[in-house]
């Protein structure tokens, strides 16, 4: 039986709004929700996927979050990247267990979390920001869902360079990544993995001209249009709105510069 | 530096048409292309990222392949899941590095790479699928790009049940996942994380309803719209065309199984 | 020049927030808005495209309103179709100047409206609706747009069948469509244009089916998705969220019935 | 009955593909399709929705060929405005019966075509080219589909000037309308509709910049997604591929130039 422990990170949705609150399990803690309170004790053993009841009367489902979750609902003080956008960026940035990736901003942690759950309890993410207050949210973020000892947060401005030299995929989530693009081709180890999110074609056709003077290439823009359905089978439909813009997602690979061309390969 | 050696994975992109070409490296190969010939023992030493020339002229830029290249470029013998969608399945379904995770049918695998990379080196992809001539191909791609030792393929009607009883998630690429829920309910933990990929309205409203009845919950339906930029800085805009439609992505969670209301758990 | 006079169906957009009002300039009346009141006998003689000021001393643009922007100003009692959908709706229909034609239900008369405006001061909308509610909204708004003599509204159930024989388009904007096609294919003439819409993927099955039982023909089904954006220049990007839904639409053509095949035409 | 009579224009549509076909009815004539031949002759007195059929035994529809149907099946000279665009210009520019109307460029005469229609046999379209090669192309569509007395064709740079003063409404197919706002400003009524197609956003945001130097204002962008359905009752289901991008459709209001504020109005 899978059961919810001390120490646990959970997550608690209501049955009546499918809120959700997020939080980990301290025996003398109770969360205060507007459908009633729910004492921390009171999860103790219950099989993760059963409901448990608030003073009020209110069901709520006990589960282990998602990393799309836990982005969601971390707490905030700026824009955070969409699960429809994280998941692209991870695939497309190759994360896998145990590598070294690079992120800047930080901001609330968003993207932190999710390439801190994907590079897994062997790897590591250097993340970058200048203000120190974004870094203490994502590092209040971070503790709560139990993934500080897999991120170093460097308070730092990016336009001095970053410590790492060999990092296979780089992230650049700031107004102007094309002021950074000398230092993050030289952290990256060649033929690396660079990304950028942003949300003015303005900003993304400036950068087009700077990757390719920069020795980046193999450059793609994609958007992500993510359309939610309600999920009544007998009146199948989409929602009645959705998200139209988050960004628009660039991605690069860093080449060797280009010198006096390779000699001819093939004989 | 960071250079292909002996037994390497690669990716080999023409400049020309930006056509790819996955390879292993062996000291006595060739790749023919529609651009000319590369010898393998040419692209040894070389560093990733710098550019490699065919017999006939052609550049081509020598990289490692990223998880979306690779399940592009799977032999298939069947629709693959795409990119687009793996991101998002891999998020929803929150795979972490060291999980084993089940999925039917195999296919020509590209789910299955996806997870398989996800998942890590200490991680295990259960992958059921009941035509051999399928995972034939899954087998010799996941040789190709070197994660047989991942995952493990297992030729059964997934009607018979699925060996594993603790699974943390389980993805159905079947036209009747409905036929399959008291199977997976039984495969997954409590709380886990249950997908599906479904091409029409019609299997989604029957999936719909079976889920409800079978103690799935927090079901949601989605669906992902990728759209691709032409990279042209002066010239920036969407491509002409674009993929409209591959399926309707669904999630839900292995609730327990509706019983006596838990007890009231506020004070 | 062309100016505002007695009489006039004119639009009056607030340049603060771009709220629109719609009026019928009466010497002695005055609006009223959140910005401010205007005096109707203050407009007579501006020319349109000018800018008028409130008495708080908030500009607003005095303007003609287009039909798009009456449909959506009108007095509602019920979810209007919308501009993104009744262009498309009038093409696909193929609406004529001097053409009679046919709704069911008129609801609160945004497609009686653009129906309207099409077939101009020659042509004809017959709206049937069963509801007398709905069709004193319409009305009222149809005579203050200054559209009533093109409209025949019939408060009548369609069930009874319309009494038209030979129309060129007939539009049902009811939620079983199904339930009414042999009385609209009596409607229509030989080979006229059928159109419908509904929210859920379950209603289009249901209308698919039923359309080929009744001899309609060369159906299509088209949903149309509107994307806004901001129109900073310096920062050009999609608005933040969008309509993801209003309905599908289903358009056929009324075709002859299957009869002992036509004899062969070409010798 | 409505039947086809000598001199109609008709679409034949062929059941197997639905590929279709665009003519006018003449005594001796013949239509050759890769699914047979059939006589003009054939069709006299068939009723429209009937099925006619090939010297090879292929079906094929006979209908009264829509607006959206003509600009499809028009002869090409150039990339036309599709009917999901046209739909949404002829609403946003209120085109009405009887209105005289400009466009500029030409090009093959799709918008000229869906404007003809509009604005009826007592309205008329304005159509500035300066390329004659464009408009002998457009001059032949019209006659074909019997538009040509609703149309006035100008070979002529728009860098002149329109030779009108008072248009309800513009449109500015071209690649570079910015240079050409003085005169459509000088060409439109005061609060006239102005609307322009254009494929990059490089282009919109110049545009953007220019339409608010030139007295144009409540500017809107806007994008158009049209996805198409495939029929089948028990598969619905999206069509695999989309049109994903034309262009950005463009619409402002000619206002009256800035002056000294007008008088307060409110009192």
């Amino acid at each position: 039986m899978h059961a919810a422990a001390v120490g646990d990170l959970v997550q608690l949705v209501s049955m009546r709004d499918r809120k959700s609150f997020l939080l980990r399990i301290q025996p003398d803690e109770r969360l205060e929700t507007h459908n009633g309170v729910i004492q921390h004790a009171d999860l103790l053993g219950q099989p993760f996927g059963s409901t448990v009841r608030s003073h009020l009367g209110a069901d709520f489902v006990l589960l282990r979050p998602s990393t799309a979750e836990i982005t969601r609902t971390l707490k905030r003080r700026s824009q955070i990247i969409f699960p429809k956008d994280l998941g692209l960026i991870l695939l497309r940035l190759s994360i896998e267990p145990g590598q070294e990736v690079i992120e800047a901003g930080t901001g609330s942690g968003a993207l932190t979390v999710a390439l801190a759950r994907a590079v897994g309890a062997d790897g590591r993410v250097r993340s970058y920001d200048l203000r120190a207050d974004m870094q203490n949210t994502a590092c209040h973020n971070l503790e709560l869902v139990g993934l500080s000892e897999r991120v170093t947060l460097k308070t730092r401005d990016i336009a001095d360079g970053f410590d790492e030299t060999d990092a296979p995929a780089l992230f650049l989530d700031v107004p102007n990544p094309w002021d950074y693009l000398e230092q993050a081709h030289r952290a990256l180890r060649s033929g690396g993995f660079f990304g950028a999110l942003l949300p003015t074609t303005n900003q993304v056709t400036t950068l087009l001209t700077e990757l390719q003077r920069r020795s980046f290439g193999l450059t793609e823009v994609v958007e992500v249009l993510l359309r939610n359905y309600k999920t009544v089978a007998a009146r199948f439909r989409p929602a009645d709105r959705m998200v139209a813009h988050t960004g628009y997602l660039v991605f690069a690979r860093a080449l060797q510069p280009a010198q006096p061309p390779s000699q001819p390969v093939a004989r």
